[in-house]
């Protein structure tokens, strides 16, 4: 099956979980830095940064399970419910890493996990999505060959 | 004690909280519309949208209840973590109320929850928040008076 | 002629425009204060902020000129190019309106002016806009009541 | 005086300016791709990512030249004025190239020239920025060792 997935640079390295400090299994990690616009007042990466970086985790993790690109009439994530737990704060420049895996699916949504990591973990989060078209509003089912690579990837609860 | 409160336009008044559709005991209510950077490609507001109008209704609360102005040398809330669910999309240019009260208060922190309204509720959210010094990153107490006008606000769980 | 225009809430009052020390000749005006996800670590409103301000500002003018609400398939404007010049910094919480007002217009186009104000003149900007409609990527020319209500506004030069 | 010049990913290859049809003499270029948060209901990438692009260009770029990392307390870029020119859109996905370059320097301040690059030129940008320290408000001189490096990198005109 690991074979059928897709290698995009979003493939986490056992070298690059190692310079993060990663701890877990995660099969996708996206590097980043934190830019001047993710930063406010306090001098740290805002809270909604994360969210961001966890959308931006999700959408890369999502290519690379094979789910087309997402438009207004193909289906999408819409999110029912996120979460976001911050360990320790990111500064402007800090380089870091987001992974994403899948810890459930359903007919037509899944839950997915997130972590932030530098030097160890910085915040956890989680999302539960619902795969729509936008254009019409109607949930979809997840399609079988993404559902197949997200099993493969994450071995996620099937619910 | 509720005489000491101040009152800006951010005190929800019954009028306005049954233009929203607005459900249960909430003091303090934003009103806003739908701006055309919140709105993804799916047309909706995005996610992130929301956590930014429950930390604005979070800054607008605490200025009511007394806490000066945020700034970098000066005590803010520091989110722990953040948590919200989505039950109905919102639209470009769609009016809306954020509500928020403080469900729980400990010496350093407290727990609020915020709510979006609009022909009833939209969405929930929570946000554990810890006030600190950004300028030196060491939690202080909430002030009395703050902690005092939050009681007579929303009568919180003490921890 | 100016009857026929629609009268919300942006259309600025001589006394509003006398609060934030507004010059020359301006119709709609929109007050906000600077919200804490729009200012930076260096503890301004970041110059992107500015430029989302012009953007609302933009909007709501569309809107009281007649222009339907912005959709991925009806007309909306199209930037071609952008500007903005800072003069006084903004602050977390700071009062402030922001006007627009048309220079001039073409048959698909038209260029807009923006300033923000508070004890004076903050920032100024202008925006090339072509009218188009998302979906199709078409040009499409200024539909005539907005043309014309442009013209009872702002008396723009017609190119 | 190259050899003084650091050497961040940040250095444009000729292979990477020929893989996005970069036109000119440019020596700083941050590849990205388009994110889902960038684009707005049109479809396209928003006006405002375009100067968030503009923005990392110019700190990566900065820190090419050796400024320290920014802070509150320390130097950095405050923007006079700020322009963009949009040429053709970017969708969700697109990967893409910002180039950065100093056109010119005076004491005190500078401009630079920005363009983002897919199958050639999608948009142009410019920004006058002057250095200053935040917390203090002081204008101070662009530091000998930054100029000269701006100078090495781009021969800007000096005013």
């Amino acid at each position: 099956m690991p074979d059928a997935v897709p290698d995009p640079p979003a493939l986490l390295t056992p070298e690059t979980a190692r310079r993060y400090g990663v701890e877990g299994a995660w099969r996708i990690g996206i590097e980043a830095a934190v830019r001047w616009s993710e930063v406010d007042a306090f001098g740290h990466a805002n809270h909604r940064a994360f969210l961001e970086w966890y959308e931006n985790a999700r959408n890369r993790y999502l290519e690379a399970v094979g789910l087309p690109r997402l438009t207004f009439t193909t289906p999408g994530p819409v999110l029912g419910h996120v979460e976001a737990r911050y360990l320790k704060p990111l500064h402007f420049g800090d380089p870091f890493l987001t992974t994403a895996r899948v810890r459930s699916i359903k007919r037509t949504s899944f839950t997915m996990d997130y972590a932030v990591w530098r030097d160890g973990c910085c915040a956890l989060g989680s999302a539960f999505c619902v795969l729509m078209v936008a254009a019409t509003g109607e949930k979809v089912p997840v399609p079988e060959p993404v559902r197949a690579a997200m099993i493969a990837f994450d071995q996620p609860e099937i619910l």
